[in-house]
């Protein structure tokens, strides 16, 4: 098996490579609307057609939403198994007037910075998922065969919730069961450093809605006598926190690990611009724990935010009246082995603890997510990383998600398999948004990128 | 003169009172529904009449809404001077199925606790301007004459805002000023004691909006290094009280004056149903300044209460959203000599104070208006608490009231007239809501209750 061949194979293909990319995001496969069912469809049978094509043993097998694609190549029993997971569905394209041609006339474009491919499903998930199939046909039709197991796993509802994955992946169990999960549907870190994705947050949320006189109250008859809701939630909310940033529920940070050294070291690398990460949104200052570097607010350190509130009267102008219940919903980020059970019980307990004569917290219970993260000491990680740093000449990292990626989560738990995240988005792709793209420099180095990581881990 | 007279001829006369009363409430004299413009010009019309066959020199007065009625009479330098003032439009009647007869269809009615007049106005306000008319015609009849100057000041459009009372006063003061502005618009302490309102509280209103990033944030990508406005909305609403429920804004109880020993004792006197009150509602616990008592807590001490609040994703589910902006409406009730630009000053200042950095506080204004008092000192208070006393055969109290009846403040400010707020409305009056009533002991008794101040005020 010769890596160089395959490259140089990838370089003289690419043209073709773009093409066939084109040809996929042309269908317009938003699988949120159901006027776009058939064309949902035809993208897993386009998906169906071109990893046969490649030798895969592959089907389109329906669930209730749209049908998942599942292919299989490579010898039964050369390990390790690799599952390669992407999506072949894309967002809406609203407001169509703010995109500066058809979203689905896809194309290839010349700009300043280099060739982009424009249009919906660029980046967002057809041409990141395209760089593992590509990889997969040169490195086929270099050397005839592939080096390990190889399953293609593709879904078509990842951008309308997904409510199929999680039971197929339960019945489809020993089927899908692989050594790792190849997730390309990230970006690089700062869009200029290759990286695998290997710590997830967790998330809990908890809508609390304290409730005081059974009616709304007029605040001239009932002002300075009566409990005011607002007041009372306000008082909570400001004693989540104590000033340095830290969380005051009892017992929040037990199984918040230290980061290790290594880590450390890796992320200090980094150079993370985090003036640019606030300036782009208009802030200036870390507003976490103070004893923490940005990069660990946002990867690696627990969070309790208030993501909405609500009470009494909101309209314009002035209504004078004590309502007689407000509302909040508050979302903790969890990280390394927090209980996210736990933690509800303690914070219930603490507001409880909390509530003056008159007051009810009445709790209505939103998602409870452990962190996922992937055990970086078995050697492929190592390995996936050192080909990462290699064809991009820069120090590949192990970087954290501040975010929940559930597809991570489904892998490690449902089928016990470990999620490796490695993808080529760039911040500025504009995936959801108008005038999406992916630049061909992803495209191209992302497909050496998994010929180099197939040859490192097989 | 004769007051026994007078009393005596009012009992026999009652009959009569009612059916008059009963006429003016089948005027369908909606104020802020256009579609009874003509019904309120009938209702004025109606007032014009009544106050003419009983000697008034009285007239329809145009302004851009619905019309006053000014009428005079009794010796133009017989001191005192004394105003009445009520107001002959009503609310509307929705929701019209949950009235037992039709809201306009106004009649006596037999109940358990005695008879009550029912329909549309019948306590608010047109039963309690009757009240005087009523004693006004009875003092005539009996007396041949009135015992001092009268100016009776009706107005249409007190249920809808009362847009043309203040340039009214303005352009029409010296012929509006008096000795007294005697307001029949309240009710009865707890429905059993007569009283003279005395103390109205004045009202700060202001919109505060903290901004933060410049747009909404995905709390995974951005929880933890950025600042949320919500938290530190809540922060500074958990700060204006402490622990005692004493507000912290600086200076903010300048002029605010200790409770006269005698009121004190007097209030004593009115064995305040604190917890009738407040379970009524749902609550039991008095929730204001913890040293004071709870009718302190509605009538003489200032509060500081949030009326609304509303920031990021209030629907139904969870949104993972850092919200660019957070705001909350803020009143403060005035006593005494309370300066609301000086405490509005303060309060923003405090604010401002408080902000982390990357937050901006935004401000709107809502209303400022002084708290208003009557001089108690004047001896004519004192006969009119006098007589209200011997009419009930309980002893009358001077009372306070949490909210602002803006109409006192004008009577105080526009024509340096003091009011003398008297009615004998019950709590259970049901105004505004359907099967709205009076009962006909608060007619009949505040028919002589008018007949004994005149008579102790003249």
């Amino acid at each position: 098996m010769s890596l160089d061949a395959t490259l140089t194979h990838i370089d003289a293909a690419l043209p073709e490579a773009t093409e066939r990319l084109l040809e996929l995001m042309r269908i317009q496969s938003i699988s949120t609307d159901p006027a776009f069912k058939a064309d949902c469809d035809r993208a897993a049978d386009w998906m169906v057609a071109d990893l046969q094509s490649i030798g895969f043993d592959v089907q389109k097998r329906p669930t209730p939403g749209h049908p998942m694609v599942v292919g299989h190549a490579g010898p039964a029993d050369g390990a390790p198994h690799l599952l390669f997971y992407g999506h072949y569905d894309v967002q809406p394209v609203d407001p169509l007037h703010l995109w500066d041609r058809d979203p689905f006339d896809a194309t290839v474009e010349s700009t300043p910075t280099g060739e982009v491919i424009r249009g919906r499903g660029a980046a967002d998930d057809k041409g990141q998922l395209m760089t593992f199939v590509e990889a997969l046909r040169a490195w086929k039709s270099v050397n005839g065969e592939f080096p390990c197991r190889i399953t293609v796993f593709l879904e078509g509802e990842e951008e309308s919730g997904s409510p199929s994955l999680v039971p197929f992946m339960e019945e489809n169990a020993d089927e899908l069961r692989a050594d790792f999960a190849m997730i390309c549907d990230t970006v690089m870190f700062q869009s200029r450093t290759p990286a695998i994705t290997t710590m997830l947050r967790g998330l809990l949320g908890e809508e609390l809605t304290i409730k005081a006189a059974s009616k709304d109250l007029h605040s001239g008859m009932f002002g300075g006598i009566s409990i005011n809701p607002i007041r009372v939630l306000s008082r909570i909310i400001a004693s989540l926190h104590d000033d340095t940033g830290r969380i005051t529920v009892p017992g929040f940070y037990d199984g918040v690990p230290d980061l290790p050294d290594d880590l450390e070291a890796q992320w200090q690398g980094l150079n993370f611009d985090h003036a640019g990460f606030l300036n782009e949104v208009g802030l200036s200052h870390p507003a976490g724990e103070q004893d923490r570097t940005p990069l660990e607010m946002i990867w690696s350190r627990p969070t309790c935010e208030v993501n909405g509130i609500g009470g009494g009267y909101q309209g314009d102008g002035f209504k004078t009246v004590i309502p007689a219940e407000a509302s909040a919903k508050i979302s903790f980020r969890l990280v390394g082995d927090q209980d996210p059970h736990a933690i509800r019980q303690s914070f219930r307990a603490m507001v409880e603890e909390m509530l003056p004569p008159d007051c009810e917290a009445v709790w209505s219970a939103h998602g409870a997510s452990r962190a996922s993260g992937a055990a970086t000491d078995d050697p492929a990680f190592a390995a996936a990383l050192k080909a990462l740093s290699e064809e991009w000449q820069i120090p590949a990292a192990y970087i954290g998600c501040g975010g929940s990626i559930p597809i991570a989560g489904h892998f490690a738990n449902i089928l016990d398999t470990p999620p490796m995240l490695i993808g080529f988005g760039k911040d500025d792709d504009q995936i959801h948004s108008p005038n999406e793209k992916y630049d061909m420099q992803s495209f191209h180095k992302g497909i050496r990128s998994w010929a180099r990581i197939l040859d490192a881990v097989s």
